[in-house]
């Protein structure tokens, strides 16, 4: 058995090593050995491969700092940082107030900013804050139909590109996202929606993907429905749905038949 | 032949199969083949490896979108983007002037910022601003030793984390740095200049880093000259930083000696 020509696995030089030094494979990631037919790659682009893993690293701890380089600290969070007595000036030169956030009685408390930062995340408050509207005029911009608290995680937003999300905030956010043209924000809000899409709220969140033109999540809303259209028009949602905008449902069913279409289509071929 | 039991290269259930099929390696990443002691991974391994790839390129994405967000237009790029008649208002609220720059009779040109991106970049800007010196009250802040190129490219930096980089405005941006506490700023000029090290620059790189604390720069400058010491003496340089800082120079003779030593101790052991 010392020189049966077994196939390129046994080293041409390898006369005077073991029959098991020379044909056995051990992976070097997890050290266990391993068959021909589980071959992965040779040494060269192992290494490689290696080799790239630590520069795309090295690039990634790279954008870290400079995210935490830009990354402004909040006017909300200096506020909170600061002594009560001394909190500390931050030069803020507008704010913004949600003015009929439904709270009965209670005057509305005015978010600090800086028109600096507002017009650089959104060309909405660029225009509005550029061209001498009343709000660049009072510094105070108004903002409806939004609670304190969204208010206030989206001026946050604007300063550190960071918010702590439920669905309920992520909903509130990509509103104010879509409305001041805020694009980073409102890809956020949806890769966070996709994540929590579901069956039972799948209809629901169709539904509002649609008024709010989120692509990401309309587009995966759709494909949960119509990968479970045995089970829709048992769902109270749907009733109300066709009840109430109808037209959604319809794009629901051609977007299902169009689906089958292509599925035909594929297995032709 | 058909049924020796080579190792673990021949598959159990391969016995139909034909021998080159059963028996070659191919690497999965450069397509060729490959002997067993050429071996890098196995296949569930190399799978692993490339969905780890794909994450990493996935997070650089996302850190980049993120860096484009929080990166703010500089007020200078902007009075250049707009027309001449309505370079319109970027509400700058502090101005900074390179004071002796050295153009004798010509007055200053101010460079526009705001002191609230100066006070978050850094805290040597902070404490002048928060604390009601002559420069928050005036709104000018004077800077002196340095060119109007350099100091429009350190505010330009602290507002996109960008610079166009050559080794004199390498130099004058990491001083910059130095003085005012911008770290990201000041590692960003010394990893150039780490770059850019050669034999020639090497003495006046080492004697800039050490006047100046860029220990980046230092350990690469040093480590450059402690492997030519037997040219050292010969450079022009060298007899300047001895008649100039003698302390320097001990400096490099102590850091060739530690390095003698340590070679010694790796080769006993």
């Amino acid at each position: 058995m010392r020189r049966h020509r077994c196939n390129q696995v046994v080293r041409s030089d390898s006369e005077t090593e073991s029959e098991s030094d020379a044909e056995t494979m051990r992976c070097l990631s997890c050290k266990e050995e391993y068959a021909a037919r589980d071959a992965g790659t040779c040494k060269e682009c192992y290494e490689e491969a290696g080799e790239t893993e630590e520069e795309l690293k090295r690039e990634i701890e790279d954008l870290k700092a400079k995210v935490a380089f830009l990354r402004f600290w909040s006017p909300l969070d200096h506020a909170h940082r600061g002594s009560p007595t001394s909190p500390g000036p931050v030069f803020p030169d507008v704010v913004l107030v949600a003015y009929d956030d439904g709270s009965p009685g209670l005057p509305p408390v005015p978010v600090p900013a800086h028109k600096a930062v507002l017009v650089n995340r959104s060309p909405v408050f660029k225009a509005m804050l550029e061209n001498e509207m009343e709000e660049s005029r009072s510094g105070t911009i108004k903002i409806s139909d939004v609670s304190y608290d969204a208010l206030r995680a989206f001026v946050n937003y604007l300063y550190t590109a960071e918010a702590w999300l439920d669905e309920q905030m992520a909903c509130d956010l990509l509103v104010l996202a879509e409305k001041y043209h805020v694009k980073h924000l409102k890809g956020f809000c949806e890769k966070f929606l996709v994540s929590k899409l579901n069956w039972d709220n799948s209809l629901l969140t169709y539904a509002f993907a649609h008024q709010h033109g989120a692509k990401l999540v309309l587009d995966a809303a759709l494909s949960l429905i119509t990968d479970n259209m045995d089970k829709l028009t048992k769902k109270e949602e749907y009733m109300e749905l066709v009840e109430k905008d109808p037209r959604l449902v319809v794009e629901i069913y051609e977007a299902y038949l169009s689906k089958q279409v292509n599925t035909a289509v594929h297995k032709d071929t």
